[in-house]
């Protein structure tokens, strides 16, 4: 066992794969023989001189085994976002003393956006610095726009739950003998391509809206109604990051009066979208409308969990391991897609500083033509992210 | 194949298992060479004159198979409470001559309550008719809330997504070095069968709040606040049948100010109970609250069905066709527990007449003294029904 180690850090918001990520490291760590540490709540406890030894915590293979399969951030996590040197260059020197008293080899930080950005910047310094700590990413996030890679692990196994849930869905809102519009509101503040997922229920939705196209309200009432005259039960799978053309979040519409707000008074979460389209399709077409969060629900459902997708995130954090190991730094582990059928993938490094706060939305030319649809290309890029769902019998018709 | 058929509806709310009860009255009309026949949408649909053939539909036993596994109301179904025959004689003549046309030697029913009271009011009527067609109800209802009969089928299934849920939530909710409290929001207006169920989340919720017991409030934030002191999270599954002493649903409460009404004043579903007390203990204890609605995904989540549900609800359908076909009639096939441990369950025939318009609660002592949690009896009455559920790693603690 050797004086150094590596130092692994879990950050944003909680997946149903982050966890397969950090068994990754820590599996790979255990190989090499190396000390592993990890951050508890991400850099803001490690900065507060939280952690806690990892390979000597998981020497049983059965504990690995289960973390590979249980949701969240085991570490914990934080929403820190890391200032730039010139503004708090204390909080780096604090930052690499901390390293240097753990024995920081390398530092791997499992994160979205925000977490590459923290990477970025610690490889920056550290360089000016003449620190030869390695700095290294692995991604993760549910939203899958991180750029430079084809697609970010959590990705797969929110999108099979919110392919599952809308199927349930469908099911569910089709019972009645009566007309009736199922708004499902799916997360995704700037990218559709968890809402997108929808699209793979065996139910398929009938219309999806993304964040990436506008939307026009009367020509989403337009679609509603004309496929009314051909069923009884519509469903919507509509993004929570959807704004009108003037660029306000449909949310905000939602927010005007004691909605979008508490009992109290208090702002609520930015949701309402799937409620405020609900209410103008009820207003507008007279029929019988509903709308459902998918809610937290959709980032970590594990029971749901898309195996292609623990699998990928557990090789990104072993590849995070060897990269370190082998001397790079300032790069995140990507993904890159060598073949869709039969779906093979290989792990590659890229430039973190390239993906640090970029955003990879949907392609428009993935979109249908009046943006309330995805297109066959997107579905084939989906599938084998997401994985086969279970067969059910289709609806008496 | 005789003349005479076995006709069965399905009605009231969808569940994940009430497929497999229609599975299992087809399986034992193939094999008892008798014609069934479906009603489209229950006995509304029905009385319009909607009917399908079901022995020639699933001849292939592959498609009854998947019919066992599809979440929702494969018929449809309807929620329609016949009127008493004093009010209505002409709907029962119109029932009657339908039930004529189509050979009806046996009417079955799938549903919860009301569906037991239409099968006591037809068999009553039938008798006074001078009808030879015998009625038998088969139960389902997630609200577990049927007397004479051990459990109802759908509700473990609904069972094992809450608890599967709750955990999830609750892993997800412990992410951050901050104290929080979460309130889960489950479906059961008047037990708290449903809403008990997520005492068996791995990660326990903290407090438990059934409509059986009137809520105290101020003893409620008591009683977090003083988790609180000892623990980040505090996780709470909330009934939405939850009343305050005064018998004002909490979501009555909820429905002040613009809240429990939509965006354009239409009064919302009665829903809102956790959104209350998130807001209610975000005012008091200033702490980060959250609120999670199951809604519609706890009644057919069939991804995570409960086996021993889905197995149970085809017994009893195949058993109202075998009680149908020895001459049974007004009777409801219930489930008997024979033993705990190793769970073992018989069916049996009780007078629907006793089931009707009856609600069973959960018993004053299967509840904890302070009423904000399950006892031991209850956990075990419960266990065998929601099935184990996949390990995960414990929390870092």
């Amino acid at each position: 066992m050797s004086e150094k180690c590596i130092l692994v850090g879990q950050s944003g918001g909680p997946t149903a794969a982050i966890n397969s990520s950090l068994a990754g490291v820590i599996a790979a760590g255990i190989e090499a023989g190396v000390r592993v540490e990890g951050m508890r709540y991400g850099i803001q406890g490690f900065l507060d001189g939280r952690s806690v030894r990892l390979d000597e915590a998981f020497a049983n293979p059965i504990d690995l085994e289960l973390l590979r399969n249980t949701p969240s951030s085991w570490l914990g996590s934080c929403r820190y976002k890391l200032p730039s040197p010139a503004d708090d260059e204390a909080t780096y020197q604090h930052l690499f003393r901390r390293f240097k008293e753990i024995g920081a080899a390398a530092v791997l930080y499992i994160g979205g956006n925000d977490s590459m950005d923290t990477i970025a910047k610690l490889g920056a310094f550290g360089r000016e610095y003449g620190s030869d700590i390695r700095f290294i990413g692995v991604p993760k996030t549910i939203d899958n726009d991180l750029v430079s890679t084809d697609h970010t692990p959590g990705y797969g196994s929110a999108g099979r739950f919110v392919a599952t849930a809308m199927n349930e869905i469908a099911y569910d809102a089709d019972v009645y003998d009566l007309k009736s519009v199922t708004y499902v509101e799916i997360m995704g503040r700037d990218a559709g391509w968890l809402a997108a997922s929808a699209s793979l229920a065996l139910a398929r939705p009938d219309v999806v809206l993304l964040p990436e196209v506008p939307l026009d309200e009367s020509a989403l009432m337009d679609r509603v109604s004309s496929i009314l005259e051909q069923k009884n039960t519509v469903m919507v799978g509509v993004s929570e990051g959807v704004c009108t053309p003037d660029g306000r979040l449909i949310c905000e519409h939602a927010a005007a009066p004691g909605v979008g707000t508490d009992e109290f008074g208090h702002l609520a979460t930015l949701s309402g979208a799937g409620r405020y389209l609900a209410a103008l399709t009820k207003e507008q077409l007279g029929c019988k409308t509903r709308a459902v969060e998918l809610s937290t629900l959709q980032r970590c459902a594990s029971y749901v969990a898309s195996q292609t997708d623990l699998d990928e995130a557990f090789e990104l954090g072993r590849a995070g391991v060897r990269a370190a190991l082998s001397g790079e730094t300032t790069k995140m582990c990507a993904l890159e897609r060598v073949s869709n059928d039969p779906y093979e993938v290989r792990t590659r490094l890229v430039d973190v500083l390239a993906v640090a706060n970029q955003v990879k939305h949907v392609p428009r030319e993935w979109i249908a033509e009046d943006g309330m649809d995805v297109t066959d290309e997107l579905m084939a890029y989906m599938r084998p992210l997401i994985g086969e769902l279970p067969s059910q019998l289709a609806p008496i018709g």
